[in-house]
């Protein structure tokens, strides 16, 4: 049961978004700019760093949900999602995204641990300074989403099958737009 | 030296936003919202509670901003602000904010940390669910906040003049306000 009221149909980060619509409204914006607008970085990619740092982080729904979002964008590959999960030194992905994720992963742990030479390291597989920034605010905002689903108890339902169905989706469509189903009209 | 290009002469989290104006939008309004906007918990409360948090993720820069905005709410009170991140147990704050201040550290530390107990507790205290909610969102935005900040090394000045000047303006104003200063025209 969540810690507070919150609806009872709607799961994950869903329902604190459709407890609270203000704050939804700035959290939808920063996923749809981060994850969905177009970027030197594919949609996919941005989605594996969302979903690696969500399993650091240990969250179910997180990991779940964009882990599926990222294999919308991957042509149905699942595979290399939890590859990147498990190791993504050894992922099908390119160098540039290994450097990425490793610096992701510090990121996780505390901004302080990315070191100038992680960022050599990704400078040197032709990440531009836009990839470097967004890498490192898309880590830190899976630090905020983990911890706002977790820390409120959210419901978090185990059938992968609605995960996928609702990412196709969100895949297509972005986080804004799917949002308006469950927020009031501003 | 910050780890990508950014604007030299802007302290903090205000370097990456002048750099990604995008992104920053969202982030200045969630930041608004949360912090600024009216609500059952004032403004003080809601900035000891930012600070407590960017005091345990060791952020320099954030620490010190917010510690500086919530003095300014309170008066010039910086010794609360002091007391409240060497032992909120034993600062000259209400029952109520403290349950919300041991909440907010769990949070810190992973969102499943947070127990149902935590939450009786601030409930006995008379905190809302809205409340709640709000603390562990204020808590899990900063430690996004927190590691955007360091995880790309910002310059981080340490005369801490410079920071209560603005945070009398930031109190006034609201954060949306003043970050039209260095960000674009939309």
């Amino acid at each position: 049961m969540a810690h507070i009221q919150l609806p009872a149909d709607l799961p994950g980060i869903r329902g604190p978004m459709a407890f609270r619509p203000e704050t939804a409204r700035p959290l939808n914006e920063l996923a749809e700019i981060l994850l969905h607008e177009p970027n030197s970085l594919t949609a996919g990619e941005r989605e594996l760093i969302a979903t690696y740092v969500s399993s650091l982080n240990d969250c179910y729904y997180c990991q779940t949900a964009h882990g599926a979002i990222a294999a919308a964008h991957l042509d149905g590959d699942e595979e290399i999602v939890r590859r990147v999960k498990a190791d993504f030194r050894r992922a099908d992905i390119s160098e540039k995204l290994k450097t990425l994720l490793l610096i992701a992963g510090k990121v996780q742990t505390g901004g302080k641990n990315v070191t100038p030479g992680d960022i050599a390291d990704a400078r040197a597989t032709g990440a531009s300074d836009r990839e470097i920034h967004d890498t490192v605010l898309i880590a830190a905002a899976f630090c905020m989403y983990n911890r706002y689903v977790d820390g409120l108890a959210t419901w978090q339902p185990e059938d992968d099958g609605s995960y996928a169905q609702r990412a196709q989706k969100t895949a297509r469509q972005g986080y804004v737009s799917v949002s308006e189903e469950y927020l009031p009209k501003k």
